[in-house]
């Protein structure tokens, strides 16, 4: 079965935008960006229309990419001090010469919709937080909605980056599922994923995971998000003109080998349309959450 | 080979000892002890004479175990206060009625050298803390003086506790290890301790690890603290005098069946004399370089 991350992320949409409706302080998210990464203008767009849809205002705020840590540090407190922004955002990767946990933790846990501060990863680390980071909510939100019992399966997560392998580690740390942390260096990462009910991958690694590495009835959850530049053919290049010089087709693609991975998993989710789509919902979720305990 | 708890423990304190001698403002540890375990005095006490040992004051503060939580935080709030406590620890277990978390999270990080605030295992969490909690410095003394590379191994870590698993996994999913959490409920732990080639041990079951769960050449790391009473004859169960009787002989055992375990093992710590005092002569670490940065 092919999970439909968009019909999830629509189901959520309404019922924020009800919501949002009946708030007297309306939400509003203010995103930071600092200018390094053509692929964040992407993921921020989808931010900005899923807020139009249920009426919370999405406010970039673009810096320059080679501004200092400091300053940017500095910059994002004036903009958590206003009362208006009800959540503040780091859109990721910043600029490598920036050390990202310094920035992140400029955002209280009450304007820290993402969850990736300091004060957010130690609640949720300790188990105290009522709210998930949008990655964990958007897999918790997938095994409610499908029925998928977690709790006593075993989940391999491939990856501990930030922004998956961590905090879906974090929370199960929590649950009572046992899980393992498998890493892009550990060798035969298939000796994991082939005992593994449910599998989580944030590698990064187009078709890192194939139909071989699965077993039968695995529910497959794919958080990977490359972007793959269509190789563009030498006769329709030679015809480009450095005027009109096309952008170069690129695509989304994720961590699992869709094809040979969905004869045999029991659920599956696409890339795109998959988990993507589900963590802007639960990120918005948070936000609304947060402006009505603030 | 039995890795010789003691002895590493020794070595830490002979240097923290010097280390002492040198500071012109000497660490003071404050306990805080909530009288309902009776096997927490005995951990105690080890930590007075560690303290003793090294010249650092160690003051216990005893509250009745019926203490409400949010009393017991004021009193320990004054006790964080006075600066002359450079340290404050929460002996655990504390009673079922309170909230652990809500506890702990009254010290702050710059006095806290068990490391169990929201604060402390949140900058563990993200990976920006230069100390670890004492069981996972231990853990690391014991590779680093062993020579035990794990940045590329797989380590199986039985149990998710707040004293050794969680800390354990929060350590290692910022390092370079693929790592599995096993729950006490996991049906088949076997599965994978036996393609482990570090396991490390916190459940609380005495042998529950045991020989045929384990591949040659395995490290062991016995986290597990038990204790175990020893029956007592009939006899002289009868002959016992209400006035005089004695207290039950009680032993420390650990999560591992040492015997047939230890016939595989590459590296094994014992219970007693294992993982214990170095996990000890850690916090004592981690107080006094606190102290040194305050």
């Amino acid at each position: 079965m092919i999970i439909d991350g968009r019909k999830i992320a629509e189901e959520i949409k309404s019922s924020l935008k009800e919501e949002v409706l009946r708030l007297n302080k309306k939400p509003k998210l203010a995103v930071v960006y600092v200018e390094n990464n053509l692929a964040s203008l992407k993921f921020i767009e989808q931010k900005e229309k899923f807020g139009r849809e249920i009426g919370i205002e999405v406010k970039v705020f673009k810096f320059a990419e080679n501004i200092s840590a400091v300053r940017l540090r500095k910059q994002i407190t004036e903009i958590v001090r206003l009362k208006k922004n009800t959540g503040v955002i780091i859109q990721l990767p910043l600029p490598a010469t920036i050390n990202v946990q310094y920035i992140l933790n400029s955002v209280p846990a009450k304007k820290d919709p993402d969850m990736l501060s300091l004060e957010s990863v130690g609640g949720l680390a300790v188990g105290q937080n009522i709210t998930l980071p949008p990655i964990a909510g958007a897999v918790a939100e997938i095994f409610e909605k499908y029925k998928i019992d977690y709790k006593n399966k075993y989940i391999a997560i491939m990856g501990a980056g930030n922004l998956v392998g961590k905090p879906v580690a974090l929370w199960l740390l929590n649950q009572k599922a046992a899980f393992s942390v498998i890493r892009s260096a550990t060798k035969n990462p298939e000796e994991f994923t082939k005992k593994a009910d449910i599998i989580i991958s944030g590698v990064g690694k187009p078709k890192f995971i194939t139909g071989n590495m699965v077993k039968n009835g695995a529910v497959i959850i794919d958080c990977g998000t490359s972007v793959e530049t269509a190789p563009v053919s030498s006769l329709s290049y030679a015809a480009d003109s450095s005027e009109h010089k096309q952008p170069p087709i690129s695509k989304l693609v994720g961590d699992v080998d869709f094809d040979s991975v969905n004869l045999k998993a029991s659920h599956i989710t696409p890339v795109p349309g998959g988990i993507g789509p589900i963590t802007v919902a639960m990120l918005f979720k948070n936000l609304v959450r947060n402006c009505g305990i603030v």
